[in-house]
């Protein structure tokens, strides 16, 4: 690909990320340390440093004031969800929190009492998953940019990775799918329609992008059982994390979905019938719900359903595609990219 | 302070972390791994895991284009910049690097050839520091803007802290002082004055601000001695960094540095002349020049400045204040906040 013609925003985040890794793979490294220096999730959203018996998990991420905060989000909630969205990438590998620096980019305008509301809200998510800010640094910015690096530790031979899943294992979510949808879609109902909706569903899905949750708990227990064959929390949407554990399994391995086993509450339905979208669409090809999507050994599926509490949406399949179960009964082919690309097959 | 009428410049960069820091500590924690999670290092620009006999280091940076990269510097040295800034504050702890997390908010019209050469940097750093390039993140974002952060581990016993000195330690310096501050003053240079300037005077400036070093082989051999009681790596002058010590000691403790000890070279005083500045004051009062700043116990010092190269610059004092004797044997006490603020005493 000639470099030079092309941007950042022609090739994409996820090319990105991966031009950007493969490339560091191929270090001399001598640590009067370690051994083995683990590389192993390079595919992952997380780096794993070995420690003998335990895995530290660190991860991180970049957010900033007009990409990754609703405009009507306080500022208390936009210091909660640099905690939350790096606690999701902890909670997708069934790591217990440690905890987080956050290093923040900020505009010289911004009032100490806002700063302060901010601190409020990251120390509030802390607490809520057990976890110290451990460090941080400021500085000015134009834009207020937020990078939260999380540390977690799993022991080794229980770590939740991308890669791991097998022909047959269950695909389950931890939960709904399509609210982060419909409240990022809530915020741009006109007054008129509005009114034709119960403002309990307005709470119920502005709650959930103002103030996410990471599926913390299930993921640490889910990883215990020692049945979780991959998991990934669901921050790019359904298909695209669908997408990333088949990229990281046997090219022959696909997923087969029910449509109708997707777990889409009604509030989405609500939302997409006065925004004339389908709910469908909300929860598979919508980011930010932090549910995670794990593989299941089918033998212990029941049990840790029962245990944990987690929705079957399908299984592994042999053939390299995403597959949907329509409600007809027919089977679809599904990219990666999104549900709007799908082309039926019979 | 009411918060709401004051601005996030009117408190400037070190009150805010201490702010954020501070409200930090009180949080109710338990884990299955840790029973002595350590947070020792929250006055420090680092945080400590606490792993038995070792610390986990974790450092955390947050650099943007238009306020830490000059703007004659290409990718390559964009890249190998976010590295370096990460590994002196490992270097300012003794800790040895494992692997660096990088986060990048990518203006989406920026060429790959320039997000490859940018990767080209960081991979060359990480090299020449002997770590991996752990895990990453990309996002758009108006300005470029990359958040690094690096892991390392030391000896717990041996670790470097900004806390520790001792009355009559010796108070040194890894190199010299006042290119950083030449570097940035040259990139205003007009024409006519550029021509009564050696180039090989600009070369050397340029080099310190386009492709600056961390003293990372300096800072492990010291911590290793087990004599420097404490330590921090100078990246916002001098005088800052001896009030950071001094924040972090008894009260009673101060420094007395000799004016006529500072290690100014020849180019920042070709560089001072020019553009009619003092070169002491660009040598107490700027940043970057990622030296590290220690205090070293009097009966060791000769062994270690011959072992490791270091430079006396003065001596811990009981005064609880900043002195400074100067070339005619005067006291002067300085302020952290700079050289311009001294107040002659004798």
């Amino acid at each position: 690909m000639p470099s030079e013609k092309y941007t950042i925003s022609d090739l994409g985040e996820k090319k990105l990320i991966k031009r950007l890794l493969l490339r560091s793979q191929n270090i001399p490294f001598q640590s009067s340390f370690f051994d083995d220096l683990s590389l192993k999730s390079l595919s992952d959203d997380a780096a794993l440093i070995d420690l003998k018996d335990k895995y530290l998990v660190a991860t991180s991420d970049l957010l900033n004031r007009s990409k990754h905060f609703p405009h009507n989000m306080n500022y208390v909630q936009i210091g909660a969800k640099v905690v939350t969205v790096n606690v999701s990438d902890l909670a997708a590998m069934g790591a217990e929190t440690i905890g987080i620096i956050i290093d923040m980019g900020l505009p010289p305008d911004m009032k100490v009492s806002d700063f302060d509301e901010m601190v409020d809200g990251i120390l509030q998510a802390c607490e809520k998953y057990q976890m110290y800010l451990i460090g941080g640094d400021t500085n000015e910015s134009e834009e207020l940019t937020l990078c939260g690096t999380c540390l977690g530790i799993i022991e080794k031979d229980k770590v939740l990775l991308k890669s791991g899943a097998q022909y047959k294992d269950i695909v389950a979510v931890t939960g709904p799918l399509g609210l982060a949808a419909a409240g990022f879609m809530a915020l741009n109902i006109d007054e008129n329609k509005l009114k034709n909706l119960d403002p309990a569903v307005i709470d119920k899905v502005f709650k959930h992008i103002l103030e996410p949750e990471a599926q913390l708990v299930k993921g640490v227990l889910l990883a215990k059982t020692g049945y979780i064959t991959s998991a990934t929390d669901i921050t790019d949407g359904l298909l695209s994390e669908i997408g990333e554990i088949m990229d990281s399994s046997d090219f022959s391995l696909g997923m087969t979905i029910y449509e109708d086993l997707i777990p889409i509450p009604s509030e989405v339905k609500f939302i997409s019938y006065i925004m004339d979208e389908d709910p469908l669409n909300m929860a598979l090809s919508f980011g930010e719900d932090f549910q995670l999507l794990v593989t299941i050994n089918p033998d212990k599926f029941e049990q840790i359903k029962d245990d944990i509490g987690v929705f079957q949406i399908g299984f592994v399949n042999s053939s390299g595609d995403i597959r949907m179960i329509d409600k007809e009964g027919d089977i679809n082919i599904l990219q990666p990219e999104g549900y709007e690309h799908f082309k039926k097959i019979t």
